[in-house]
């Protein structure tokens, strides 16, 4: 058996979200009936990050084990003619036995894409969030300020999980604007449920003067979803890039930010 | 009476095309019927470019009739908040009686996107065409150059009109490359059915080396479809801008050139 690795990319409009679901669209659904077929095995994948539905991915990570003497360089080009349009194989390779996409990741990155203009742009609409209105990004950066760092994120957290801590390193957020685009860059070793959509709708509440800058302390002291903001909508996430101790599959999305 | 000039924009993927088809979701069908509810009254619309399933537009423009009083200066905002998604209005105004988005139109701006890299990628799939392998641009160039001016395009045509000349003016092809995205820019009087993705299909073999870059002139000449190259996808395809007398709706698509 062999370990192999590979990057993924999705338009998340059309998926139920990463994870199998049965009679869903999920894209471990699509992506183990293609790799099954392909390599006459049955695939059962494991992936960095198990994005929601409606959520994008231009760097998602996933692995899987198999017997098939298939050439790997070649296993992109070959299952890119049989993946449906908004599902794609960036690369793969072989690595090491011990190699998890979940459990040997150590940073994940995640952009957010806002479309600040007045009116909405249909050419947009499943690929960003639009935010009308004013928005002044310096009260987002001091709110974000506060947010970096080891916390506890559980007013941050979309469901409880099931088990586990809910404490997390937030190691960097960026945010820039470009035309009408605000991108929110955001890092860390992981991430709660939501936590990405979470923190994005809470900072957008600060640069629209709806929420006080200084607050981000507070919230997560408060340990409590209520205080924290809106779930911004699955449309402007992408799933950007996971970084591991010797390859990082970070890829820019393509929409509005070349 | 008033007669009324919208700038529209969509995202082709889930359409059957622009014009009114029963049964089927159009860019006419949706448009009309959410003017119509929100005017209280039937409207027809005219449309400048009849854009086939799967082509987007960024600059489209459409005219109607109405008795309403309605505020012109809040129709974009207002029917954009019951306008799907994937359609959505830029601007409104009121303008001469006797302007027709279609008929009163100067010159029609199609811009083509190929995405020029080895794999495909799925977030670019409905709005690019996926090319792999040498691609030369210098020919592309050349085989343009050879169909500006007036001609007769039939051998260019995809499905023979049922009347009326197929002679049209080509201003303008401007070929670029940023990355990996080339950008094929389309200025015209007027464009027969699927003239600019045959024009840009054929152009292709040309910077594939499959065509020779100097037979532009023969193809024309020959007025045979099948002298032309293959007809590149509706994917790729924006209706960018269509310029009047005393306006230009032109607006760059949001994907991958900002």
């Amino acid at each position: 058996m062999t370990t192999i690795r590979c990057v993924v990319e999705y338009d998340g409009t059309n998926f139920c979200g990463l994870q199998y679901q049965p009679a869903l669209r999920s894209v471990a659904g699509v992506l183990e009936k293609a790799l099954s077929g392909l390599l006459l095995e049955d695939i059962k994948i494991t992936a960095a990050g198990r994005t929601d539905a409606g959520v994008h991915a231009s760097g998602q990570v996933i692995s899987f084990k198999t017997a098939s003497t298939f050439p790997i360089d070649r296993l992109p080009i070959a299952i890119n003619t049989v993946l449906p349009s908004d599902l794609s194989l960036r690369e793969a390779a072989i690595v090491d036995d011990r190699f998890s996409a979940r459990f040997s990741a150590r940073e994940r990155t995640y952009i957010y894409l806002l479309w600040h203009q007045p009116l909405r742009r249909a050419l947009a609409s499943n690929y960003t969030h639009h935010v009308y209105g004013p928005l002044d990004l310096e009260p987002m950066r001091e709110g974000a300020r506060d947010l970096i760092g080891e916390h506890d994120f559980l007013s941050f957290c979309g469901a409880l999980p099931d088990t586990g801590p809910t404490i997390r390193e937030l190691r960097a957020i960026a945010i820039e604007r470009k035309g009408d685009i605000v991108r929110v860059v955001v890092r860390g070793d992981g991430f709660l449920h939501r936590m990405v959509r979470i923190t994005v709708g809470t900072l957008i509440e600060m640069g629209q003067g709806r929420r006080d800058p200084h607050s981000s302390g507070a919230i997560l002291a408060a340990r409590d979803r209520r205080k924290a903001g809106y779930t911004a909508p699955a449309s402007g996430l992408y799933l950007a890039g996971v970084k591991y101790d010797d390859f990082d599959s970070f890829c820019e999305p393509p929409m509005g930010w070349q």
